[in-house]
């Protein structure tokens, strides 16, 4: 067993120190933020920082860095007040993946990566075509984190589009069937199968362990 | 594909909309989070929450619901300063889940659930013996989401305990090889399998999509 004390971390060369810290949190969910700006201009960045906070009413997160390629997401949300959460499969992570590169405003990732904007049900941010589950969102709450320049953004789900077939009332979506993908680091991309479903967990009904 | 509208979640039994909503965020890290009273009690909790926030200084956070379960883990992080984020394997995937069950406080789910406690470098909260992947943090901030009475917690890497095999410096931590499951839903666990990694993306070089 090794061990990194935070001094260890600090000491490290900045790419290690990023590539290690990325991948300390586990498996992450692999999605893509759709946005539109006042003017019309779309936009769309990979997040892996989406993060369930309630059910009723269902609210999700999701972290934005200070960092400049995300900051079109970040002002079409402030802009607009809407966005979209879409899940990333297979065979669209390698278009996913290149949209964190620094593209200009005036160009959108969608086209860039070829991807296919969607409008649904006159919702006013775009979703991804391509994508197997997509979720619309209204803004809620925006958190700046001092600690670090980082910003919660929290949004209220509006609508849920997908396939009827995923939906599976005892356990959820069925992600497998979906094609849903999960992330490691930063670069890493994962396919997911399920082994095991446990009831909900009762004092009077535990495992002999 | 179906449509789920706002006012359609509202009118979900809890049990449903509970199920469906938990799972659309994608593949969740499943985690085990340990922290100890100042009177020496322990306690240990399954957390599907944690998010990465920062790499330098490394900054982690994950969500505590305003329910029942988890409230001996947010009072022990609040008396002590710290906790452990332990990484789970398929070996203890049902140790960890039925953690959830809601013990008294005297009733350490370490021993209730069959996992050790571990004490290492005089780390003040316990690690799981078990994990593969151990990381112990410093609160370093509490914010509380008033939208619906979340709290998330936001801790300092102090350190992180691992095999060495794990780490490979391309891409982080080789979470296959540690074993390394995640979470969808509120029950459902599942194996992990990388198929690619992508390079950086630079403008200067993207695929012929």
């Amino acid at each position: 067993m090794i061990k990194y004390s935070k001094t260890d971390l600090a000491a490290l060369d900045m790419i290690t120190r990023l590539t290690l810290v990325n991948s300390i949190t586990g498996y992450k969910p692999a999605t893509l933020i759709g946005t539109v700006s006042k003017t019309g201009l779309t936009n769309l960045a990979i997040i892996s920082s989406v993060v369930h906070l309630g059910s009723d009413p269902a609210l999700l997160g999701f972290v934005m860095r200070p960092f400049v390629g995300e900051r079109h997401t970040m002002e079409n949300i402030l802009e607009t007040g809407f966005y979209t959460i879409n899940h990333i499969h297979r065979d669209i992570a390698e278009n996913a993946h290149f949209t964190s590169a620094d593209f200009p405003r005036a160009h959108s990732e969608f086209e860039k990566c070829a991807l296919t904007p969607q409008y649904l049900n006159d919702f006013a941010a775009p979703f991804v075509a391509e994508s197997h589950i997509k979720i619309g969102l209204s803004l809620a709450e925006k958190i700046d984190i001092k600690l670090n320049g980082t910003t919660l953004i929290i949004g209220q789900v509006e609508y849920i589009y997908m396939d009827d077939t995923y939906f599976d009332p005892n356990h959820g979506l069925d992600l497998n069937r979906a094609g849903t993908i999960c992330i490691s680091g930063l670069d890493s991309y994962h396919e997911v199968n399920k082994f095991a479903s446990f009831p909900y967990a009762r004092l009077e009904a535990l495992p002999n362990f």
